[in-house]
């Protein structure tokens, strides 16, 4: 082997999608569109190199400083592969958005890449569907990203129990740390963090963690107590008269209402572990959780985002949507045998009989199976035509095989005479002989 | 205005897409999809960031010295934002070719990065269709590949002298520097070079350069004859026995074969100045040409290159296709005037009478259309619905003709109270009522 041939693999976390998996790919992708489109949302799409600054301020710290691919073009301008969508969005709207009508229903598929270490459902690069909803400040709009979320998860075959919605608000935690415990600023931000790994550890561990920060041990059970809560027995964390008063608790109020109006709360539940890592998160936050018992974990998450846009301008637009990766849905459909057996799009199969084996000089092989193919076309049916004048029949049918190619079009020196083709199916090895006209006039 | 907000333009050079835009983006890309898998084409994809080394040997200088984008991740590992699609699409072949049927039919749709200077049908970043046929060393995978060409042209609506496919074959020119006017090495690249510039430059011009080269008057006068023959006057420049043996010069016999049989060869020409600047360009060369008389240049082209797949090890598969960018292709559409109106893709826009208007607590409004919308969705019918319990029915109208939706659903208090609905035409003004029933079962 020559030591200088170049590797075949692509780098390191990232994927190639052959044929097979592309068809995956496109499943996904083109279920995703549908739904969106069945609300009206309209696609959009932006650079995956984005001014630097962009992600710098309100991404989070653990993506810009640790995960973020960046550098400077020849020009000496800072760039960064795009880690999210969300900042590429509001800075698309931030430029058009007084020309657009209201409220502004985007989504968008695009490839994402972060510096991390490569695992299972997870790459160096992935792809989000990213479903926004601008302009409209009441509860309703996060009843209608919620309609999507359920809708996609049931376009795909998911059912009740396989996948839950969990729901909380940003501003209850706000009730509970700063008007409830009255605890200093920059203590709240760092309870939050705490609050937000809360899932993967134990009890005691939690309280500990709460100790170190400086709370007593009464406030930290307090806060313990917080996320076991159910919207019912919050008073008993947060006194009512805070609590009904807060904006966070009437959103979720009414979310729900709206839910149980359309049949969809048996999907979703109120749970305030969750918090969410980004900075712009600023109101209702939700995660979805696939509910397979061997591996329950959230799957992709959502949130508001009303004050993101004021990185580009004094605006005041609602925000709110979420944003779904492939790698993790990927995983979710595989593991509860979600994922169609995908078929190739080609139907039929067309070959060359074998040039060297003409006794007369009937006409051109080649140029009949082109034309047959050609008028397939016409009608809107993929084919494939063999290429080479000399193959033996044999060896291109089992071309034909092998692509799992349903219909080959075999056509002899008769069938050249008599303008008739033969049609095999190719998984009964059931044939037939018709003429050209009968073959395309009987095509569905 | 606050002086440190952000820019709300993307990075130099590159595309935002609104909603309009991508409607074009995505007619283009489906028409692409449409054509490639009329000929039993696979899709397939792979990372944008690719290991830089895979471009450095083959991809020409001036793209890799001047042009790319590249950098090191975290880690050290030097990297690269494609600048063009074949070698990634070699590389993902070399790693599998041996388990694929052949010939293998592939096409790709993905994004490049070039670092140049922004101009008119021109950008930093551009979406490519790479379409290419290996396994197959005879003209009848190029003439399926210019099929394909002619094809996706045809579907854009582009018709004979609009367009134009330029042939010739490297191995011709190796006839003429080589084999007639037996040139050293390294001048036969320079001329080479010189004559890919012909087409922008005066007869005396291209002499000049030629003299300069060290060519005598006698050669260059030969070498400028070569650029102006056809396929029945090149025996003037080369002598018949050495045309008779060039592999070039049978591939173009052959290929014209095929394209006088189907009827196509009416849009291809034999031209010698079609040279291409890869340096992985081996055997056939061809561009297609806009004939526009204002802005008669290329759009896109393609050629053989077997020998690419080396860079990765010792194979041997044969390899021909093109790349087609969005956006010269989109100039072309423009300019022919061939790019059809998009509409929106959602049909109905469903109203939600006010709240406040209503007077008697006969129900709630928003969850009526909630349900109306919830059966049109089902019928795969795409709707938006008005998300605010408390707007006047004229500014949800207005939305609805904003947007260019074409029906509008309405139902007020007696429509509630009967379980009807008003259908009203937003172009013709026209409204009729009908029962829920009717009019779920009159849906085409």
């Amino acid at each position: 082997m020559n030591k200088q041939k170049l590797s075949t693999q692509p780098y390191k976390g990232a994927r190639d999608f052959y044929p097979e998996d592309m068809r995956a790919r496109n499943y996904i992708f083109e279920t995703w569109k549908k739904v969106c489109r069945l609300y009206g949302f309209e696609e959009y799409d932006f650079p995956i190199l984005e001014p630097f600054e962009i992600f710098a301020s309100k991404t989070g710290e653990e993506i810009v400083n640790e995960q973020l691919f960046s550098f400077e073009d020849k020009g000496g301008r800072k760039l960064a592969v795009r880690p999210e969508l969300t900042p590429g969005t509001v800075r698309m709207l931030a430029q058009k958005y007084k020309e657009l009508a209201q409220p502004i229903k985007w989504f968008m598929i695009g490839n994402n890449w972060r510096f991390e270490k490569p695992q299972l459902g997870r790459g160096r690069e992935f792809y989000q569907l990213e479903v926004n909803i601008f302009g409209e400040q009441s509860a309703a709009a996060d009843f209608e990203i919620f309609s999507i979320i359920i809708n996609i998860m049931t376009a795909f075959g998911a059912k009740q129990g396989q996948f839950e919605l969990l729901v909380s608000d940003r501003r209850l935690i706000s009730a509970l740390l700063n008007d409830t415990l009255k605890l200093e600023q920059d203590r709240q931000a760092k309870v939050r963090r705490m609050m937000d790994k809360r899932s993967k550890m134990q009890k005691e561990e939690f309280l500990a963690s709460l100790k170190e920060l400086g709370l007593s041990e009464k406030t930290g059970e307090q806060v313990e107590l917080f996320m076991q809560s159910t919207m019912e027995t919050l008073n008993t964390v947060i006194p009512v008269e805070i609590l009904s008063e807060n904006d966070g608790y009437k959103t979720i109020i009414d979310l729900f209402n709206l839910l149980k109006a359309a049949d969809l709360s048996k999907y979703c539940r109120f749970d305030p572990s969750i918090i969410r890592g980004f900075d712009y998160s600023d109101g209702l936050v939700y995660e979805v959780f696939d509910k397979n018992p061997k591996n329950s974990r959230s799957i992709f998450g959502g949130e508001r985002f009303d004050k993101l846009i004021n990185i580009f301008g004094d605006f005041d637009l609602a925000a709110t949507g979420f944003a779904m990766g492939d790698y993790t849905l990927l995983e979710f459909l595989k593991n509860w045998n979600l994922l169609p057996e995908f078929k190739t799009e080609t139907e039929y199969f067309i070959t060359v009989w074998p040039q060297e084996s003409q006794s007369t000089d009937s006409g051109d092989y080649f140029d009949y199976a082109q034309e047959i193919a050609k008028r397939l076309r016409e009608k809107g049916k993929n084919c494939i035509t063999w290429l080479n004048k000399n193959t033996k029949i044999e060896k291109q049918l089992k071309y034909a095989d092998k692509k799992s190619i349903l219909y080959s079009i075999i056509a002899g020196e008769q069938e050249f005479e008599n303008k008739t083709v033969i049609i095999k199916n190719m998984q009964t090895q059931k044939q037939e002989t018709k003429s050209l006209e009968d073959f395309f006039n009987t095509l569905y």
